[in-house]
């Protein structure tokens, strides 16, 4: 994760004053930038300005605004983050009013998971300066954030959006273009669509499927990718794996070989991108850094799972 | 990761004294059990013996024996651990050679994760007493190892290694059969399957996969694995979870509605088991606790990605 880059503080409403609302409301306050948060439920305001009050150093607090009027919300505002209820009805309809009350060089994001921006866009004045910006969740603690252009999304949106992302500390996700779960869901679904497949065969019971996750994959996923973990199993890289065990992914994958993306130009192309990243000649010390990492984290993980297992005893 | 559980020091027989050997050796040895490591090669055996020096205590260290021949290492041998190379040949001759020499009680486990069981112990007389135990890499600092039986391991087999690997300190997922890829490597396939295709569609670069993993998927699922994520992400638990979100997940699934394990009956079986490991009225709790950890996990990894960014970019 980056650190929050130093950039200009700006004039943020925040739209939804639920968990995604008030967890974006800490990371623009305490990175500096002023916030206003809008919901129309005052139980909302009184829960959303109680938790930040906890979080919050008093410097920060005094960043943030409560309001239930759209239009104080967005009054001057140079970014909106849209966080309400996941329909497509009553997104369009909020986007469509703070779009004709926010100043003209406005930005404006949703943080759908679920739906595209072209939907949510279409009839937008400006959509050009309109897109997706889908945190994981809760997104204060999970530093990380997709960015998914709309088919009239500017490139220029999209910079000052990664450079406001950035500023908060999350790591940038730039989609090339928009598609159905984005990266961040898609993965995930894939990898539990095969883990309900192993319980469904009989292999496994859901608890090893938890089990191998969180005491292996996940561990190593916590520091480096994927790709990276399949770089670094490789004298030769990620090259060099491709080819000694390609073939065997090929052949075991869900759909078969035909249609197994490791018959694909996607290897080549992770292959140049790693060896942009990192020599072959460097790989024996990032793999020693690696496994300095994961001693570290399995050092906190004892006192962790220690916690966590009482908490499943209760 | 369940921290290591007493039991009766044993006899060990390491057979390959390569990076999966010394390591396996290094875990034994600190647990307070015997090991003997075999290994033709003689700067195998320098290499291995100057590695552990390094990394054990000089009372773990004397609990350590290197030999050549197979026959010392397994002589007296309670549990012979095999690590030599992913060759079936090389596999089933030395295991055949192992079981004519070691004592009558021994249970033998190859580290192999590309080879079945039964192909590996076909011709051996006492196959019940032989299985597939496999690591992650490396063992000593990823706690998590795959048990997988073969058509005529026994129960009690199963039941030994499984408190042998719990005195050392690992994770053990108890497959119910053997299957290609196990656990780990077929759940690392699938998403990495779908890693690669977001990359042929051109939706997503390389480095954008490792960094929405590192930074998102793999920090949560270095504490929760997937099921329990899906879990805490609901305030009715995985059931209401599966009840909401099921019918998109099937319908966006790779191979379509029509096969998507959303739609089968595993995911009613996750529900059960997620129900006799956290109530649903302690799903906030388990949440709460999450966030804390991922907070620890974020601070630690703020002073690695540093460390990290160097390597990248020497």
């Amino acid at each position: 994760m980056k650190k929050g880059n130093a950039m200009k503080a700006r004039q943020i409403a925040i739209l939804g004053g639920g968990l995604i609302g008030r967890s974006w409301s800490y990371m623009f306050a305490q990175s500096g930038h002023r916030v206003r948060i809008c919901d129309e439920a005052s139980e909302s305001i009184v829960s959303a300005r109680n938790w930040l009050a906890g979080e919050l150093s008093s410097e920060d607090t005094a960043r943030v605004q409560f309001c239930s009027s759209l239009e104080d919300a967005v009054s001057g505002a140079d970014y909106v983050q849209e966080c309400v209820s996941e329909l497509i009805d009553v997104k369009r309809a909020i986007f469509r009013e703070a779009v004709s009350l926010a100043p003209a060089s406005c930005i404006f994001a949703s943080s759908t998971s679920a739906l595209l921006p072209d939907a949510i866009f279409s009839d937008i004045a400006h959509s050009d300066r309109c897109l997706v910006a889908h945190p994981a969740n809760p997104p204060h603690v999970l530093p990380i954030v997709e960015l998914v252009p709309g088919r009239s999304t500017s490139e220029r949106t999209m910079d000052e959006v990664e450079e406001l992302m950035l500023s908060l500390g999350q790591d940038v996700v730039r989609l090339k273009r928009a598609s159905p779960g984005f990266v961040l869901n898609r993965l995930q679904a894939a990898l539990v669509e095969e883990a309900l497949s192993l319980v469904e065969a009989g292999i496994a019971d859901p608890d090893d499927i938890d089990r191998t996750v969180r005491s292996g994959l996940g561990m190593r996923w916590a520091f480096v990718g994927p790709f990276e973990t399949m770089d670094l199993n490789s004298k030769g890289g990620f090259e060099m794996y491709t080819r000694t065990l390609g073939p065997a992914l090929a052949a075991s994958a869900p759909g078969g070989p035909e249609t197994s993306k490791w018959n694909g130009g996607a290897p080549a192309r992770v292959a140049t991108a790693r060896r942009q990243l990192l020599k072959v000649s460097d790989i024996p010390a990032r793999q020693s850094w690696l496994i300095q990492k994961l001693k570290l984290l399995r050092a906190l993980k004892n006192g962790v799972e220690t916690a966590g297992e009482e908490q499943h005893e209760r």
